[in-house]
C-alpha cells in the first residue's frame, strides 16, 4: 500500500500578505528510508512569523527558502520507518520536517522527544517560542526583581511566556496585546496590567503602567508599539529585540525606531536575540520550565488548526494578530 | 572702570537649522561677585552638536534652555575676582558658563585647570568629546585588539580621537567623514580606511573595506550611515549611540535605523552613552590620554573661530560639516 505526501512549496516571493498563490500545493508518493535514513509522519507543524522572513530573498541567518522548494517549518511526528541507528519506529522526533505530511531525512537537527506532557507544548512552552522567551528574558533581559517588564504581542506564543517568567522572577509586568479577549487572557495568567493596542494609546497608557518608567522592554511587534515602549524607558533600561511582527508584510521598507536617540538619553540598551545560540542549554530550560508548570507558575495556550491544506490561510492568523498562543497545524 | 558683557539668549525655538533671529545678542554691565561667588572671563567657549537639543523643548539628559535665557554653554576661562575660598584670581576654570564674556558663578560644576597643554585641548581631547571617545569607545564599545572599528564623523572632535584609541588598541580602523581634506587628515592621524560620504557610496565602501564586517560601530550621525553600518555589522557587534548631527535639524521626525533588525539577525547591540556618567573617571582619562600625546600617538586639531558675535554662523558648520576637529569660539 503507498501512502502519498501531500506539501507546500514556495511558488513567488509574496509582496506584503502571502496570497494563496504564492504556493504550491502538491503530491508525490512517499519514499522509502536509505540507509541511514527515517521516514517520519507529521503530527503538528508550527506557524512562525519567522516563516514570513525566510521566503524573503534576503541575508539572514538563515539561507532563504528557494522557489519551488518545500516550505520550511519545523514539526512534530513520529518515526513511522526507519534505517538509522538513532531512532526507532514509534519515536516521537521534533524537527525541520517543512510543511508536508512525510518528511524522508538523514536524521540531522532531528531531537527525541519524550513526550510528558501534551504534544503540542513541544511547539510552545518546550519548543522555540519558549526556549526564544526564556534566554530572551532572563539572558539578553536581564530582568532583576521589583523592575518594571513590558512585553508586546503578549498573548502569543513568545509574549505569554515571557510575562510569565518576569512574574515568576519578581517583576512588575505589563502586556501589550491587541483585543480585550487578549487582554484579558494574559491577565488571567498574572501579568500586573494589559494595554489593548486596539482601543488605547500605547504611549499614554504606558506612561500610566509604568510610571517611573520600564526597565526591561521585550518587543515582538516593531513599529509605532517599539517607537512608544521608547519614549517611555528608563534609565539603562535594555529592550530585547526578538520580532517585528508588525513589519514583515510591509511591501515597503521597514519602519526603523524613530525615537531610538531615547537610547542615549537614557543610556540604554537595544539587543537583538536569536534562540539558536542557546542550543546547548535547551534542556536546563526546559526542566526548570517544567517544574514552574508542575508548580502552576506558568501556563501556556496552543491555538491549533486541523489541516496541511489550510496553511495559507492560517499562516496569516500571525499577521492579523488572530492568534492566541502557540499558532501550529494539526495534522489528519 | 565697567566693564560690559555681551552675550546670547535664545529669543525662538529654531525650525531645522538655528538662524540669526533664533537669538538676542545683548550686553550689559558685568556684576561683581557676592559672598561665596566668582566672576570669569570667558575665553573660549566650545560649540557642540548637542547644543540644538538643548534648544529643543523636549525631554532630554538637561532641562531645555527656555525661550529669553542665556544660551547653555561649556567654556575656559580665568577667574577676574572672587569671593569663593576655591577659587582665586588668575586661575584657569572651565564649566557651564554660557554664551557670553563674563559669567559669575558659585563655583558649582566649575573646575579648576592645571594647564600643561594648550588651553583649548581643554576642551577638546582633554574636554568633553575627548572623555565621549575614550568612555564611548572603551567602555560601551568595548573593542578588541584585531577588531574592526568604524566610526562616522570620523573629522570631529569625538570621531578623531576615537579612531585614534582604537588604533591604540589594535583594531583595524575605517573613518567616515566629508570630503576629500577630511578624509586625507584622519588618514594622516593613522586611520586604516577612509570613506568620503560625500563621492563614494558608504553601503559598498563599507563591505569592501570590512570584508569580514564591523565589530564596533561608533555613530556620531544617525540617519543613512547608520543604516549602511548596520547592513554591514558582524555577528556580536556593539554600536555606541553617540549622537546624531544629521537628524538634529530635520524639521520633521528622526529618521530611525530602518535596518535595525540587523541586531537580531547578528545578535548585536545598539547602546547609548551620555559622558556624564563618566565625571568620576575624567581624571585618569585624562592622565592616559596625556600620555599617549606625549608618546605621539594620540592628536587632536581644534577649529577655532574668533569673535563671541559670530556664534550664530559659527555654529552652522557643526550641521554643515564644515569644521575639522573641535569647533570652538576664541572671545578677544
Amino acid at each position: 500500500m503507498s501512502l502519498t505526501n501531500h506539501k507546500f512549496l514556495l511558488a513567488a516571493r509574496p509582496i506584503g500578505m502571502p496570497k494563496r498563490s504564492d504556493w504550491t500545493y502538491t503530491e508525490e508518493p512517499v519514499g522509502e528510508p536509505k540507509e541511514g535514513e527515517l521516514l517520519v509522519q507529521v503530527q503538528y507543524i508550527s506557524l512562525d512569523p519567522a516563516m514570513r522572513m525566510w521566503i524573503n530573498d534576503a541575508r539572514s541567518y538563515m539561507p532563504p527558502v528557494g522557489i519551488g522548494e518545500l516550505m520550511r517549518a519545523l514539526g512534530l511526528g513520529v518515526v513511522t520507518a526507519s534505517r538509522n541507528p538513532r531512532f526507532a519506529v514509534g519515536d516521537h522526533v521534533s524537527g525541520l520536517f517543512g510543511m508536508q505530511e512525510y518528511a524522508l531525512t538523514d536524521g540531522r537537527g532531528v531531537t527525541k522527544i519524550d513526550p510528558k506532557a501534551p504534544l503540542p507544548k513541544y511547539l510552545s512552552v518546550f519548543g522555540m517560542p519558549g526556549m526564544t522567551a526564556y534566554f530572551g528574558l532572563l539572558d539578553t533581559g536581564q530582568p532583576k526583581a521589583g523592575e518594571m517588564v513590558v512585553v508586546s504581542a503578549a498573548a502569543g506564543a513568545v509574549g505569554e511566556i515571557v510575562g510569565q517568567i518576569a512574574k515568576i522572577k519578581g517583576c512588575h509586568v505589563v502586556g501589550i496585546a491587541g483585543g480585550a479577549e487578549k487582554c484579558r487572557y494574559i491577565i488571567e495568567l498574572g501579568f500586573n496590567a494589559a494595554i489593548d493596542y486596539r482601543s488605547e494609546d500605547v504611549k499614554q497608557s504606558l506612561r500610566k503602567h509604568c510610571p517611573e518608567g520600564i526597565d526591561v522592554y521585550f518587543d515582538n511587534v516593531g513599529g509605532a508599539i517599539l517607537d512608544a515602549a521608547l519614549t517611555q524607558i528608563r534609565r539603562g533600561a535594555r529592550i530585547v529585540i526578538c520580532g517585528a511582527i508588525s513589519q514583515y508584510c510591509n511591501t515597503g521598507p521597514i519602519a526603523g525606531p524613530s525615537h531610538y536617540l531615547s537610547l542615549l538619553m537614557n543610556r540604554a540598551t537595544m539587543k537583538g536575540m536569536l534562540v539558536l545560540d542557546y542550543a546547548d542549554r535547551y534542556a536546563q530550560a526546559g526542566a526548570e520550565m517544567a517544574r514552574w508548570m508542575a508548580a502552576g507558575k506558568l501556563k501556556s495556550r496552543e491555538d491549533i488548526v486541523e489541516g496541511l491544506a489550510t496553511f495559507p490561510e492560517t499562516l496569516l492568523k500571525l499577521f492579523k494578530s488572530e492568534n492566541t498562543g502557540k499558532l501550529m497545524l494539526k495534522l489528519t
